[in-house]
């Protein structure tokens, strides 16, 4: 079989930042109105009051001090708490074929090549914008490519999926070069008046370039590829087309992403662990032969104990597992090859993994050697 | 490279069966009751009256017969225009899952597999129920099957496309045994109060088990695949999570299956016909090389046209490309695939095309042969 590549990479990130304390300042006001609005009902046990949150409930949480956002302004404004976006229509290009066409050229760039190069485009996303025309069809318009493509779905490993997909249809001799792009519009899903959640996610787009016989001084050989999905109803989202004929309508909010946080550390995190471990070895490695492992950035915590875990020591240097959190907040399945993209040192011979885990359960482990 | 094989079908069909007679008598009353209590206004020139549906229009516009519907009831009550659903939550299995374990029964048992031979499960719809969890892993949870899997969304040719990612994963080496389902619930995303589309859909699935190396004696095997896609909003549903942040929300019909059926039946029609004449030639065969097509079946009209191209001549025997549109209406992705397990008459060495095609747009077309 002939070597297959990541020969480019590329993404887009929303123009505006929003540091850990514009957040709590908006979200504390949010909650003091509230309370102070129910204050008798408060009082007399009616309602619950709402708890403050705290930069350093945050951070020590998660690892975030700031994300990136596609409408700042509404979801920080007490009135509104979530981005207020224009109409989806045919008349326009939709909001994450945009994020798509532009992380998109980065990657074809770095990957040497132009959009008539490109036989397919494959969309990876934990949040469909529609259900159709597929938004790789839109893409592949948007940047003149033809040839075939398609959207699929699995949550947090969306993207290192995408890849492998793209991976088996080269492979199989379907295509020669694909596009893998994963559009990950996080604010319009997240209730930002939940103190447990109201920090996590930010809003950005990964794009790759799968390749075979690449020359593009990017480039980095797919080794090995280790999928595996488990049910679970801990990171969950109800909503869907279903909802209009449901028996009980539901309010929006509750149909948006819920997660038990503490079961997902527990149950997910030495799942990838154990999969990396065996992973590397079937592939008759051993963990001291990856040098850099870009891992999903959900939480800074899970990082360290499925590293710890791997290595055998909670001493390694920070370098080896490149942290994009702090900066861009959780990105859903752009995170893993976002942390790649910014921060890949890999040398001539060198090893690494992108590794993917999150809803579904999903988790999905790339094993890459520089050439 | 070795054989890569269809080795079972199977599929799920909604109880209750509408008639055009039962389906024009509750829209007929619909619209009177429309026309009578908006006299006034109709007559002031303000609203523009409601016309009457027959089913001579029905059929001579699509060629459908009937369809079965998971609510006849609600479908049927002018009150209510729409089936009317359980409430999906973690509590119980999602109805998509439930169709998609129905039909996965009996595409292994055709297969002569059992659930623990599957490597993956890729679940194909043109409507996804939710983003997250993927229904797949739900459906994977449900039969027990351990491995990976993951949700994927081209329209009507979500099957096919489908089909394709199972032999390009096996072909790839990442698996030997793929489950592919592809429940389509169509009836909560059909608009049952307008003339020109009431009558199109059904609900349905299909699941196929994607293998190499089958001894099943249902077994075709997968000869060469063609897929394409082209970007149109000529069928188009703008549903999606970025509606609850829209500046403008719209009502939530504005947001259902819309068609432009006369640019559609114009503009893929003849892709369809070239694509397969294209296939064909490439693969040196001629069009009288096969034996059955199983098409897409969204309108007998464009069936024939399709037809007609292929092969030449309008004087063709209909068990050349069996047509289950009358009895089912359109079933989205599952049509092409449901034609194929209830009209499969191939012998030994005869081969046959199943293809798709729809939103994006879409086409994939399979050649396929008995061994």
């Amino acid at each position: 079989m002939e070597n297959i590549y990541i020969s480019g990479t590329g993404y887009w990130k929303a123009d505006e930042i929003v540091t850990n304390d514009e957040l709590v300042a908006s979200f504390n006001s949010y909650v003091e109105r509230f309370n102070n609005e129910n204050k008798l009902e408060i009082e007399a046990g009616a309602i619950k009051p709402l708890g403050l949150s705290s930069v350093e409930f945050i951070e020590k949480a998660s690892g975030i001090k700031t994300r990136y956002l596609i409408d700042k302004k509404n979801c920080l404004d007490i009135d509104v708490m979530k981005p207020v976006l224009r109409q989806e229509s045919s008349e326009n290009i939709s909001i994450l074929a945009e994020m798509s066409v532009h992380a998109a050229k980065e990657a074809l760039n770095q990957a040497g090549i132009e959009a008539k190069d490109v036989d397919a485009v494959i969309l990876g996303t934990s949040h469909s914008a529609r259900n159709y025309p597929a938004v790789a069809c839109e893409v592949m318009d948007e940047l003149g490519i033809e040839g075939y493509g398609y959207d699929m779905l699995i949550g947090c490993s969306s993207t290192t999926f995408a890849i492998s997909n793209a991976y088996s249809d080269i492979a199989s001799g379907l295509a020669n070069t694909v596009l893998v792009i994963n559009p990950e519009l996080t604010s319009p899903h997240n209730d930002f008046t939940l103190r447990d959640s109201h920090f996590i996610f930010g809003d950005a787009c990964v794009a790759s370039v799968i390749q075979k016989n690449s020359t593009s001084e990017h480039r980095v050989k797919i080794l090995d590829r280790k999928l595996v999905t488990k049910f679970s109803s801990n990171i969950r989202s109800d909503f869907g087309y279903l909802n209009v004929v449901e028996e009980n309508p539901r309010d929006q909010k509750d149909l948006f992403f819920k997660q038990n946080g503490k079961s997902v550390f527990k149950e997910v995190c030495p799942m990838v662990a154990n999969l990396i471990t065996d992973q590397l070895q079937a592939a008759n490695l051993e963990a001291s032969d990856i040098s850099q492992f870009w891992l999903h950035q959900a939480n800074s915590n899970m990082c360290r104990f499925i590293m710890t875990k791997i290595l055998g020591t909670s001493d390694y240097d920070p370098k080896m597992a490149p942290m994009i959190l702090g900066d861009f907040g959780n990105v859903a399945s752009a995170g893993s090859l976002l942390s790649f993209h910014l921060n890949n040192h890999l040398e001539k011979g060198d090893k690494g993994i992108i590794c993917s885990f999150g809803a579904g359960y999903s988790i999905c482990s790339l094993i890459i050697e520089k050439e």
